[in-house]
């Protein structure tokens, strides 16, 4: 691996960089809406330290907690137990948060767009099978990852960590990765090893992991006891509402083209995006409107649709010269869709943000 | 048993009879937020034909399909199983569809209010043994049951029937009851065994069990492949858009308590209500508004949230002269939340309405 190179220049020339350090970033949506499958240079960027420096031979990720046997697993460990392949879209919470704060201001995180979503063919082992190796102890009911990444939060230093439900784990799906579509992991997306929780938020995703550690609570590290929890507030009340810890994703879809602003000639247009469902959900249809959300249009999808995976899809839309935006909405397996404005899901962090999708175009006759 | 006993006795005397043959019906909400456990005098019913009289010595339940040993279980069979019990609520996928009437008609529908819901804790055989004694063979892909009931559609007479995916199956907490509340069940409610599948909408928790089916496919029956579809619609548009098949319940919340239209004096009044969320989601926050919707309140949960069951909730609100009306949402713990409006909702056949829970006050001063 090459530590030395500049983690932007192994990103495409049109990569919108958020911030430089820690590194942010993620691409254009027309971009993003060609493939199902991400590539590497178009994956979004979510750290919240420098990408650590990391010596393969001296690596080790420790497993211990309520487990019969602590276990700390070389790269060659791993590489001696059963090798998986899953494809397993990763979103960060604060996707779309850029809307929220058009609304009221989120001050201290990042403005992302619609760019915080990608998706991978990721290999490596279960999770599952490295939890059946040490063994589970009673009172085992969070699973905990801790980074070897250094963020300093309130004046001390941390890895990035987080935990899932025990029963999450042991349901299956969940992977420690090795390899992203065919290649070894990239130092900024958690070389030499990284967690991949489908339907879950990307901060559970945890790279360049450390430590798994199995316990009876949720894990104590600040990016899961005090950051990435649901907070919904009126813009005024944030500080009152300590709200709840984020997991599933909620369901939610997205217009990669035509961007806002675009202008469109009259007629028959093109229009596509991405959806994505939470949890064991998946995206069960997707609808675009041109009047304001009177009517609504199904969408073709357009690649497939799993459990923990986005699909893309597309839609032929008449456009009249009254179109002054179009707007999509999705609707999961359970029957949740999204709501109509960005004031009913704005909370005090900004997270989750999956109002209808609108995107203002002007019409030329 | 006592079969010749008529069905409306075994109610309460305020019961809401919404049909007398098939019979169904409901509690008033009052009654029903009084407790996390719903006593059976109080538990709706939902039938689509008569109650079948079942001997239960001659009573079989019929498993084969793609199963490695074909077998018919008689309640012997099953009462020499391993018991377990299980709190689960079971909701009707029409729940509060009389909102949706208002909002545009629905024809052949039940128009359910918000008591379409209830609570017990049952007893019974895990599915998940139940399939291990058969066995399964590969291609096996969904759980298909199909009850003893005798339901005219289209002409035909058929059982009433529908199907989960076998991972919902295997991930454990599907029970087969025998009991509800420390009783046998009830010939209403599905004596001699019944399905209790937690967090899916109440269609796939069939009673009368006859047989069940391990398939590759989802249930041909007509509740599974025509009826229980969910397809958004703008009223007009009903014809054109098949849907998709219901499963998993979306996240939901109901004002049990005042009743819609009460008088209330200005100053503080207690709410009280239910929320139920769907799969393997939790109520994570339950909200209460007097100003439509600008700004929220935080209920307490007064019983036990858990995965597959509603929680009760309470809030003490200041009301003013200028409170027109309490509206309830809730967020589940993959902070999906409810839509505003019932048109956001609203769909051909009527089911799974999760709008904001509205209910207009008269304020006395």
């Amino acid at each position: 691996m090459n530590h030395d190179q500049e983690p932007a220049n192994q990103k495409h020339p049109r990569f919108i960089v958020r911030e430089d350090a820690p590194f942010n970033g993620g691409p254009p949506l027309d971009l993003l809406a060609q493939a199902h499958l991400t590539p590497p240079a178009l994956f979004f960027v979510r750290s919240h330290g420098a990408v650590p420096a990391i010596d393969p031979a001296s690596y080790r990720c420790l497993v211990g907690g309520l487990v019969e046997r602590e276990r700390s697993f070389t790269l060659a460990d791993l590489a001696a137990l059963p090798q998986a392949d899953l494809v397993a879209t990763i979103q960060c919470a604060g996707n779309r948060r850029s809307e929220l704060i058009e609304y009221a201001p989120i001050p201290n995180e990042t403005a992302w767009g619609a760019e915080a979503i990608g998706t991978a063919v990721w290999r490596g082992v279960w999770l599952h099978d490295l939890l059946t190796a040490v063994g589970l102890r009673p009172g085992a009911g969070h699973v905990a990852f801790l980074g070897l990444d250094d963020v300093q939060k309130d004046g001390r230093h941390v890895g990035f960590g987080g935990s899932i439900p025990l029963e999450k784990a042991l349901q299956g799906g969940v992977l420690l990765a090795t390899e992203m579509n065919g290649q070894p992991l990239s130092p900024m997306h958690g070389y030499p090893l990284r967690v991949v929780v489908p339907g879950y938020i990307g901060a559970r995703s945890v790279k360049w992991l450390g430590a798994i550690s199995l316990q009876a609570a949720p894990s104590a590290n600040y990016f899961q006891a005090s950051a990435y929890r649901f907070a919904p507030a009126a813009p005024g009340e944030a500080g009152n509402n300590l709200g709840f810890p984020l997991g599933e994703l909620s369901i939610t879809s997205v217009i990669c083209v035509p961007e806002a602003g675009a202008r469109l000639s009259a007629g028959s247009a093109q229009v596509v995006g991405y959806a994505m469902a939470g949890g064991s959900r998946q995206v069960a249809q997707v609808e675009l409107s041109t009047d304001q959300g009177r009517s609504w249009h199904t969408a073709d999808m357009t690649s497939a649709d799993a459990v923990g995976s986005w699909c893309l899809w597309r839609a032929q839309l008449d456009i009249t010269n009254e179109t002054a935006s179009i707007i999509v909405r999705a609707w999961d397996t359970a029957a949740n869709s999204q709501p109509a404005l960005v004031e009913q899901v704005w909370n005090a962090k900004g997270y989750m943000n999956n109002a209808w999708h609108r995107v203002p175009v002007i019409v030329a006759g």
